[in-house]
């Protein structure tokens, strides 16, 4: 007698995760939301986002192998505010205003806490920045994953007037780079990390490092930092021409993919402090430093591009909300990313 | 010194997938889409649907342990179908359209002929059905996935006019549920199905078994069949009371889901004929009948609950679009899922 137990997949351990994850769903609830957990489909009424040219921004995105510094460490509270932050920087660049997020969380064999851990970091950052979780899957997948991890991916919808898109269009020669601090890693060049940090120099998670001041496990599980509530009062402002978020692919890839053609960004190395974590790694694993820029954030997680007059402007509302942005360069004709470095022995944290 | 490919990541390699997968997007573009893919989101004018009062419906979802049939089968092209069509199923049964799709594919190395499969499955089934593949991950996590394998999820989001929605409130005593036949086992069960054939009985996928007509591996990688098409002229004309998609948890844990409190699914067994393969898994895995109507569809994807006089236009609807439905129950007071069986002797093909 074969039951669907037997063969890995427990239905009655899924309804008691199930149950204490509705309750969290629940305090997300927005004034769009019109289902609840439970339905095959979330349901939400888009006439609620009060947006008269409605056009939906959507992205999906996973943590990568972040995951695995939280299966090291055994913490799990985290990864999923990562994710959910991660999706709305995504969108933000663009405009738009986040409505509803869905999570995929896929492990070999489903353990209650750990999943109700999981995603009570998805629903405090879903609940924190006012975005409904409207749904998700929860997959019991034998023999995929290795005793103790799993993966975890999200998607998020957001709303974006079409009036007010950024779409790249605006950004001209002379505009400045607005370069907005990151709290670490973020979510991307974990596998790099992992094996300068963890291989090549033997170090483990609740090992302290004197540099970062605190453990590695510390430093490496740092949220991803949301720069929705920062950004939304400039670009109500009509005060943003086009932003990048810096993710994989560092200021090299990302910053382009904003950029009209024929212009470039030229950035100035040695503008803000690269926090202690980039030169722990550039020099723990001797990496090349063209190799730096296009797989680490290096300290900047969102670039603005905005026009000259607008900068003192700018910079004073960040200030007000928490984000103390730094001008790390300017946009002229080009193309890519060119970075300046200053002379020798001015200290950028790189050499 | 340390690099990012060194480190297991291949930019590169991804960069070439992603021109191949490019191409297969622009394919499915609707005219909904303002944006290309590359931007951070992808962009997608809700005005286009051309919905008077629109409630956006999302879902999220993923293959499953079917994953592991395509890995031992070497084809990978027909589970972004299975997962295209099973998202559609989903939100479809709440009345909604299908307006765009994301998918999340997660892998140890990347494969880019893989991927390009994978994907060709995914943009395929957009294409076939009219949704925009708006955007997407494919993510490269060393250590993760064993050698060869990888994991799959998707996210749709449907649009559905408000005064429209299916929410079960319709359903009435001495409604008729009326099944539509499934392919097979579509995307559920595969964990169980896998210890019953693979690992009990030593069938391999390249086994011919004389029931099934074919191969085992032919049999289990039959697509989820999309029932959109044939359903959609249904709810056009307001024909159907409620719907439900027959996926993990079988008749018995889905048809409640969209019955209203007081009333519950009487199951005529032996209505329809149970196809090969699951009397296969029943007899070979000497699977208790419970467990059969909880982990399997038992030959039905999706069920319809509509009234009595309208029984005969559904089935001549449904017929005319190549979807032979049949009534197979009804709705009565009570509650969940009642199997009433034929006398002994008849043949069910469960016995």
């Amino acid at each position: 007698m074969t039951t669907y137990r037997e063969a890995g997949v427990d239905i009655d351990a899924q309804d008691r995760a199930l149950s204490a994850i509705k309750e969290m769903v629940r305090s997300t609830k927005t004034a769009g939301v019109l289902s609840e957990l439970g339905s095959f489909g979330g349901l939400f009424d888009i006439g609620a986002a009060g947006v008269k040219r409605p056009v939906l921004v959507a992205s999906a995105d996973g943590v990568g192998t972040k995951l695995k510094v939280a299966f090291l460490a055994g913490r799990h509270d985290t990864v999923g505010r990562d994710l959910v932050h991660h999706c709305i920087n995504d969108i933000l660049v663009q405009g738009a205003r986040p409505l509803f997020f869905l999570d995929y969380l896929a492990t070999g064999r489903l353990d209650p806490g750990v999943v109700e851990s999981v995603i009570r970091g998805v629903a405090g950052a879903c609940a924190d920045h006012g975005l409904a979780l409207l749904g998700g899957e929860t997959a019991e997948m034998p023999g995929f994953y290795a005793e103790g991890e799993y993966d975890l991916a999200g998607f998020i919808v957001g709303v974006a007037d079409r009036r007010r898109i950024l779409d790249g269009t605006a950004v001209a020669a002379g505009d400045v780079l607005v370069g907005l601090p990151s709290t670490g890693l973020h979510t991307n060049g974990y596998s790099l990390a992992r094996r300068i940090l963890f291989d090549r120099l033997g170090l483990a998670p609740e090992d302290t490092v004197e540099e970062l001041g605190g453990t590695l496990g510390e430093e490496l599980l740092k949220v991803h930092r949301c720069y929705l509530e920062a950004v939304w009062p400039l670009l109500d402002k009509d005060l943003v021409h086009a932003m990048a978020h810096i993710t994989g692919g560092g200021l090299t890839d990302n910053l382009p993919r904003v950029l009209p053609e024929g212009l470039g960004a030229e950035i100035k190395v040695g503008a803000w402090e690269v926090p202690a974590i980039f030169r722990v790694l550039a020099q723990g694993g001797k990496v090349p430093e063209d190799d730096l820029w296009r797989t680490f954030n290096m300290g900047v997680g969102m670039v603005l591009i905005v026009a000259p007059k607008s900068l003192a402007k700018v910079l004073k509302i960040l200030k007000k909300h928490g984000v103390p942005g730094f001008p790390m360069g300017n946009i002229a004709a080009g193309s890519g990313v060119t970075y300046h470095h200053p002379p020798e022995g001015y200290p950028t944290g790189l050499r």
